[in-house]
Formats: C-alpha cells, structure tokens, sequence
C-alpha cells in the first residue's frame, strides 16, 4: 500500500448526501485518514464537498483505477451499493458500506459470494452498534451483569414521516427502518432468530397504504434460547428521536434511554419539564458516526476485524423480509440459519 | 335495605387469605362499610379475622340467608367464584369478586347469564384500574393529551416464581397474570382487540415446563383502529414488582413508571443510586385496594355503577384463551367481538 | 394506668383546626388508641370532630382531672402550648405538643423545668423526622454509606404565602418555618451547631417587611466537626411544596427529593414532563404524621422512648433565635451549647 | 490584519500543559483559525504539542514582534498571566486569557488600565458560561421563563483534592476553585453582588489547614434586588465533576444537572443505578472549551464582542478577596461596587 510511511489512507466517497457530508467530515478529522476524491452523479454537491476537505471529484472508474485510494465509504443511493461493492473488492480496495448492501435477498447473496471471492473486507455501517449508550449496554450485557438475557424491548421511532416519494424506493418499513432494530437485537443476543411475527398499520398517514408500506410497525423475535425480542416502530413522533432499549435478565435488567438536548430542568405549575430527546438521527448518532469510522481506520491499520460484516447485513435483510411475510400471512415465519 | 338509617354497609368476605385480609383491612375502615362475617373452609383463619374487626365467622349459607347482608366479597379459591357469584345473585346481594370469574369461559358465560337474570349487581376486582398512576394516565388519555393512541406497552413482572403448586392450579401465565394486563389494554384502547399473536418460554425455571405452563410471556393485540398493543410478562424480576405502561399517539407519550420505595438517592462511585420499585402487588396496589373498594361502597350507595363490569372479566378470559391458542399453533387468533 | 387490660389509650385532643383534624384521624385509627376529648375554644369545630370520632367535648379541667385521660396531644395555637405542657405534666398526662413550645425562649426554658421536675414525658412534633424519604436518608447516614458529613442542603419552600395576620402573630420565618429545617439539620449531624449566619429578604411580597418579617432567606450553620448546613427558604413556590435535603459526605452523597402526585411522564413538544411535588405539608406529610402517631403510642406502651424531646424544641428555638440576630447584625452568632 | 484574505486567524498558544493541549486542538480544528506558534518554558511539551498542530516552537519575544500573529491564547502559569496580557496589548494582539489575571487584586487593576490604554481586546476564559446545560438555563432565565431570581444555588465540587503544591500556589480555594462559581453567580444575576459572607473549613484533608488554605466551604452572596446566591464547594466526591446550579424565581424553578457518562440504567436488588457524572472539567466542558473558542473567533472576525471582560475577571477576584476576609472575621462583608 502506497502510504505505508505516512499511515494516512486515502479514501473515496461515493454519495455527497446528508449521509455522505457526515462521513466526509469524520474521515478528514481523523489524524490516518483523508478524503481524496468524492463520486457524485449530482457533480455539484460533489464539487461543494471535495472542495471543503481538499479532495478531488472523481468518477467511479478514476476510483477503482487509482492504486492511491485505500478504502472507499459507500453513502450513495441503495441501489448503486451492491454494484459499487463488488467493483470494490474487484479492484482490492477496503469497503464501508452504508446499510442496506441491497433491498434484493438474492442480489446481496450474489454481492457477497464476490466479495467472498477476492477475499475483500467489507464493513456495513450499522452505526447504531457505535452509540455510546448501546455499548454500555452491551458492555453491561457481556460482563454478565443481569446474566441471560430473556426479553430484549427496542423501541425505536423517528420524528417525522419522510416523503411519500422516499417510502416508496425504500423497500418498505421493515428494510428502511427496523433493519437498524433487527441488527440491534442479533447484536445484543450474540445470535440470529429462530421465528418472526410482524405486525403492522397505517396510522400516521393513510396516503402510506397507497405506496404499499406501513407506518407503524411491531415485531416479535424468538431466539433458540427461548429469549424473545420485541421491536416497536413508528415513523412519527412529536417530541424528537426515540431510541431506547430494554433487556430484561435473569439478574436484573439493563436500559439506555434517549440523549437530551441538555440536562436543563424547569418546574412550575406544569410540572417538572426535561428536555426532548435529540431530534434525530444526525443529532443523537453524530458520536456513533465518528466512533464507527475510528473503528474502520483500526480495520484499514489491521488492528481490528469489522465488527458489523456483509453477513450481518445479510441476516437483518432476511429478517426484514420474513417480517415482510408474517405482515401478509398473520403467521409466524421460521427462519432458517 | 335494613341500614338505609345508618347509611353504613354490612359486608360478609368470602377467604381469609391475603387477599382476602386486604379487603377485610379497607372494608373495616371505611366510614360506610362494616365487616359483618367471614366465611372460609379455614376456620381458624376465619375466626383470626372476624375477631380482628368484630365479625362473625359463618357458614356461605348464613350469609345468602341473612337479610342484614348487603353485599359479599369473594376473595376464595378461583373455582368457588362462579358458584358464589350465582348463589349471591339468587339471594339478592351485591357483589365484589376477584378475578377471574372462571378458568372456563362455558363457565363463566354461564354465570353471567345467570347474574344478568337476578338483574344482580357484580363488580370485577381489576384494581389495577384504581392505581393512581395508570388512572392518571388514563385520564391524561381520555383528555387527549397525546391524541388517538397508536402504540400500547404494558410491561408486567412479577418479583418470583410462585410455588409449582400454585401454577398447577393457576390456568396458566395467560390466565393468571396476564389477564390484568389484558383488562388494561382493553380499558385503556375502550375497546377489545380483534386478534392476539403469543410467544413464551420457561425462562425462570424449567419445572414450568413440565406443569404445562410457560413463565415468560410476550402478547401482541392488534385494534380495529389499527392501534397495537404489546403485553410483556415474566414470573421473576431481581429487584421488585415491575408495573409500567406506555402509550404512544400521534401527539406525544404518556408512561406510568414504577413506584419506588422512598426518593432516597445515592451516588458514590458506583454510579447514581435510586430505591427499588415496590416489592410486590401488596405494596404497589395498596392504595388501589383501598381506592376500588371505596368505588364499590359508591356502588353501594347507588352513586356509581361498577367500572369493571362481568362483561369485562369474560373479555379478559377470552383475550387469554386466545393467546394461548397462538401460543400452541405459532397463528395469529381473530377474536369475535 | 386504668387500660392497660384493654391496652387503648384514651387521648385529649387540645385544639380542633387543620392539624388537629389529622391527629384526630390518626388517634383515632391507631388500635391502640382511642379520641375520648376534644377541647376548643371554638366550641362548634370541637364539637364536630368530636362527633365524627365519638369522643366528648370537654373543658381543659375536665381533661386534666380526668383520670381515664392517658396522655394529650396540643395542637392548639402556639401561644397555648407552654400552659398546657405544665398543666399535663402536673396532672401526670404523657404529652404530644405541635412545635414550638413557645416563641420565647425564656418561656421554654422555664415550661421544661416543670416539666422535668414532674418527670413527665414530652414528645414535641417535628414531624419531617418521620417522612419515609428523610428517614430512609438519615439511617443510610447512619449506617456509614457516606462516611462523615460534610456539607449538608436543605431545601424548604412552601407553595404560597400565609396571610399577612398570620405571619403576625407567628414569630417570624426563622421560628415559624425555619425552625423545622433547624431541627432537621441537628438531627441528620446528631450535633447542634456552634455558629449561624442569616440572610433574608422580602421578595415574595413587600407587605412582609411591613409586619416585621421575611419571607425568603438562608441559614448557614456550622458544626464543632467542621460540617456545614445550608437552609434555603422561600414561603412561596409556584409548583407546590419543595422539601429536599441533600448530604454531602466523604464518601459520596445521599438525597431526599420531592414526592410526587404520580408516576405519570408526558413527552410532547414541550419536552419531558413529570408530575409536580405533591402540594403542601397535609398532602407530603400524611404518612409522616401517621408514624409518628404510632412513635407516641410506643411511647405511651413504655416501648419506646421519645424521639423528639422539649431539649430538641429548645434547641431549634435558640438556632431561630441567633438567625434572627444574625439577620439584624450581618454577623456570625456564636451558639452556646 | 494580514490574513483578511484566508480569513484563518494565526493563534499563538502561551502553555503547552493540560489547558493548553485542549485550545491547541480548538484552535487547530476551527476552519478559520490556526495554531501557529506554541510558547513554553518546557521546550519538550512546546515541541511535542508544535508538531501535532504544525506549527512553530517559539519565544514570547518571537510572538510579539511577529505581525502575522493575529492573537494569543494565554495558557501558562498563573503569574505569568498579566504580564503577557500587557505586553499582548502593547503589541496590539487580540487576547485570550485563561482565569485568573492574577491573584493580587492590585496587579489586575494595574493590568486591566494597560489593556484600556491600547483599547485591548481581552477575553477571559470562564469557560462554564458555555456549557450548554448552564447556558440553556441562562436562555430560560433571560427569557423570562421563571420571573425575577430569588435564591441561586451553585454545586460545584471537584473529584479529588489536587496536590498541596497546587494548593500552595493557587491563591486558595475562593481565588483559585470558587472563582468560577462567582463568576456564574453574577453572570446569571446580571449584577454584582453587595455583601459576601463565607465560613468554610478543612475536611477533606487535614495537612491542607497547613498549607493556611480550606476544602470545603460555602458562600452566601446577596444582591442590591434582594436575591441570595449560595455556592457550596468541596475538593472532593467520591463519584465525578459535581457542577449543578438551581435557580427558584418567582414562578418557577429552573435546573442544570450533572451530564452523565451514558444514558445506560441498570436495575438489580441494589435499587436503580445510573452513571456517574463525567469525572471532570476536561470532560465535563470538552464542549464548552470548543463553544469558548467559536465565541472568541467571532470576537476575532468582528462579529462578537467578548462575552467575558477583564472587568469581569476583575470582580469574581474581589468577591474571592471579600470571602477571605468574611472567613477571617466570622463578618458580612460590603462590596462597594
């Protein structure tokens, strides 16, 4: 690798979104890395960003050709991902995927046998994982502090329904959304479910059945454990970004409740008033998004393996899509591992 | 009515038990209710509890054959209550029973049929209804506060495993614990939900499982609104009775948290330290035995009509018989309204 | 004594306003105890508590000659008090007296003289000592789990200012409210204080000054120890009765906060609300006066000794006292023990 | 200015120790500022910090006759601190200054009048008023979310005594810890307080009497409007950075608490247990530090004036002085303003 001396990695950003601007910063502030070039079909958001952090625009192929990029961080829209991917591994760089590797069981399946195939090292951006308060969690989890854990409680709701015209490229609820709480739940189990329930409704907006998805969703897991994890998702509420998580064991229980905008209290008549959650997901993952790349930087050193891999993000999708299942049928969907 | 001059009510309680010593406590203290008799097949228990509040121990026939009887109380072994509730019923008492009615729903809709005949008076002892933070929720609700409710948790935990002896006997996790929060859920949707998804486990102790019952329990009910709620149950917490509901609407969220044992805080370099919720039910719905019987003595003086109804007990039973027919066959079950 | 067969103390009440009223209902519940006199110059008040509990309404020479009368309790207005103390210790009563015993301390010390040279046992009503909240901190403080105290906080604030003829006639803010918050500080440090500063203000309403008072101020008191107390009090809150202390030791911290109407947590816009304090000392102390009802019916048993004595009025009153020089002076005012 | 051009303001750092590595790392962050010169009689820690940042070892000398150096971040040793802002101000630098100017009272004036002279711009860093819990509540004060302050209360208690080195050369706990709180106290009142009083005693440590300086005190500010300030201090917690400010006005109260280390809640038979406050002030205000230096920028660039003034150093230096001499004489003393 051509910057050995330096220990600075070059990388490519693909997608100069709102998700790619996160990204951009945290790989320019980061002392081993630095953004080199920036991959856009919009050419001018990616000018306005390349140029913030000193970086070349660039097209795919000048990426995947130019022996100085190291690694490249795939933040563009999720149909290009699993394709960028393997054009990736072809040309032996490091990849850092944003979730989903594709909406398509079958096209993520075909993505990772490539990957498999040039033994490329692929990190999927479940960010949440890198949350300060759901490590501690899981810290907690792993030190054995309530013992086993039996019922895993992931309350998970955004603000505010996105655009109709989003919804409908986003694979629906179960794989735009609670794949995050999917992930969340193998993670903190330390193992995939046996069994799926779904259920769901259109209570935030009616206009969501037309696009053939759902706003307001619940899903059950089972474990071969017997543990039982429940998810709860809305896609509205008024008060900011509600990400807590419940884990009951068999010694105790463990919870990681919302950040807040500051530890302000106010008491009058009305009671005693704290401040809303974070409003969203750039606000209460803004230390997430950093940690993660500090991992991916210890991945890029050798010093760490990717602790989110294209399995992982394979598994959440077949999660999705049994939900997806259990939704139209009212029946239980048995996984196979 | 013998004492309409004196304005003050004679009460015969049927079980000496615990529950039945709270009742006998909050029907002694009030200023219009009177401990008249005690009925129990254990007399020396019936005898230390009418002596205590200057009652007479008696026969179930004494009491449906005095006149001066106003009311009973059945806080008995679960299969006397159908029995009790008709033979009060024939002989013109009104009645407060502890859940449930009876482990059959044949029965129970036997014994109603009955109760609607003597046009009797009958109240279900949900108490849970009269705790002062669900019914400050509640109230909260039904002013609107957070709009139409999309998404109902009731988290319920028992601080341990009862005896193997007491579960044989119980009609199960469904039957026996589920069933309040099930009255919950209904009384807090004012509606009963059109179909029930069950999963559950032996968690706490394998023995469950070989009584033919479960100890960790997750129930899903979907509403005609589309509104879900989530039941989550286990026999065994580490650090008290757990009792918490949330709600979530399209304008805000309501939760009732625990009740804790004093405001006392702690910090020291473990971290920052507040009490235990409330052991058990003894202690957590004190207040809300006193709260319900003070209900029935308005019921009593015809003030009030019963706010738990015999329609509502067989609601819950059905709701539970459901559930553990998802339970068995992995289905979703419609309930018939 | 005439009951010891029946073991339920006859109790005269002096004194048939608010805080009569709960003593009533407290002496009145207790098994062991028994409301045989009510004595009032409002001969209609004392006539219907009288009622309500089945006592009689008598003359003070009626109690005092009354050999069947056990002990009293004084609950009459302050300037009372010392007379009736005497008069009970001579007439061989045990004696429960509201604080203060008097507002002259020259008054209190010459009413405890009688009252030692009779024997006689007094139990003076620093009722906050009995909150199940304080009690729990001050036994954690006992037990060690702070080590030493070192600074200690307390935080005293009624919901809203008396009439301006009530503040009159009551001494002051030291030796009306203060003088709780006094005896609190010496009973967590288990030492009366050799030294205190005050400063005050009218900031509730300009009137106070008018009639010679305050109606906002802080005390600072210092131990032999080094420990230093910190009271701050205000007569007017506008979110209901804020009573918490906070101790700062050497190994860590421990606080009592506020009770609250319930458990109740409202997100919306506004951000994250819970319920105020409860209102004032009738609805916070309830429970504390009923304990200390049964404190006294120990001490009427010989059980227990008492946990408050005249020595503990005394004190307060003198900490009131030197606060109030202070106030006038700007200076540290040493106490004699 | 030289870089009106880049718009990238050239920083030279005084102090390359714990303080100044925290500015160094600001300056060098923020896109329009730039850490160009790092002056330090430790030339190993000026080399070492230098090279991170890319910028130059150099001597005061150096700086001042550097035209390109656009300001000076004052971190070194306290006695070194007024004599830099003179010579800063003489050679026409923007200046950053860390608290306190000097502990003599006298060589502030004297410095402060040089600063007039050269129509200085100077900035004193009491980086607390950007803390954005303290600053949230100054928001809600200034909004007029509580009416009129009536009683301030300021924790602020350091984990762990520093050694008595330290202590020996800080000027004492009033001039060296508490000067932050009175600070607060004013800025939050927006006034100078009229009299001061102080007790305070030696608890933590009995050696640090010997060094003639206290740990542990508390001090009671009172306002021409009437309001009362408390500030209670303590060099020790066994448990974090304990930094919280209560302020009760008359229609509410309004609270910063502790911000914690996550949001993580562990429930077992030990009762509730949530993290410990951040451990201390390179924790606690790593945000406010950063705040500090955006504020200063925009003082840099024209578009704020220093929220902070030598005068404001100037008189939580007085109110420390005023509260060495009321520990002394047990006396209120007057401020004269």
């Amino acid at each position: 690798m051509s910057n050995l001396d330096t220990d600075v990695f070059k990388v490519a950003l693909f997608g100069a979104g709102r998700i790619g601007q996160i990204h951009a910063h945290n790989i320019a502030s980061h002392p081993h890395s630095k953004l080199s070039a920036v991959v856009d079909i919009n050419q001018d958001a990616a000018s306005v960003l390349a140029d913030k952090y000193d970086a070349q625009v660039a097209t795919a192929e000048q990426v995947f050709s130019d022996e100085n990029v190291d690694a490249v961080l795939i933040a563009s829209a999720t149909d290009s991902h699993a394709d960028l991917i393997e054009r990736a591994a072809q040309a032996n760089k490091k990849i850092f995927c944003e979730k989903p590797i594709d909406l398509s069981l079958d096209r993520v399946n075909r993505c990772l046998e490539i990957v498999d195939q040039h033994q490329a090292t692929l990190f999927i951006g479940f960010n949440r994982r890198f949350d300060k308060n759901f490590a501690a969690l899981k810290h907690e989890l792993n030190n054995g502090m309530i013992g086993k854990p039996e019922l895993v409680l992931i309350n998970s709701r955004d603000p505010g329904l996105p655009p109709l015209s989003y919804l409908e490229a986003s694979g629906g609820l179960f794989r735009d959304m609670s794949i995050h709480d999917f992930d969340m739940a193998c993670w903190l189990m330390g193992q995939t479910p046996v069994s799926v329930l779904a259920v769901g409704a259109c209570l935030v907006n009616p206009e969501v059945e037309a696009v053939g998805d759902i706003d307001t969703g619940v899903i059950t897991l089972k474990f071969a454990t017997g543990a039982i994890a429940v998810i709860m998702n809305s896609r509205r509420t008024t008060y900011g970004y509600d990400q807590r998580i419940e884990v009951h064991g068999c010694n105790g229980m463990l919870q990681a409740e919302n950040e807040v905008e500051s530890t302000l209290v106010k008491t009058n008549e009305q009671g005693v008033i704290r401040q809303k959650p974070l409003h969203f997901f750039l606000e209460r993952y803004s230390s997430a998004y950093k940690a993660e790349w500090h991992h991916f930087v210890g991945v890029l050193t050798g010093q760490q393996s990717p602790e989110v891999s294209g399995k992982d993000g394979q598994t959440a999708l077949m999660i999705a899509n049994a939900a997806i299942a259990s939704l139209k049928t009212g029946q239980n969907q048995i996984l196979n591992d």
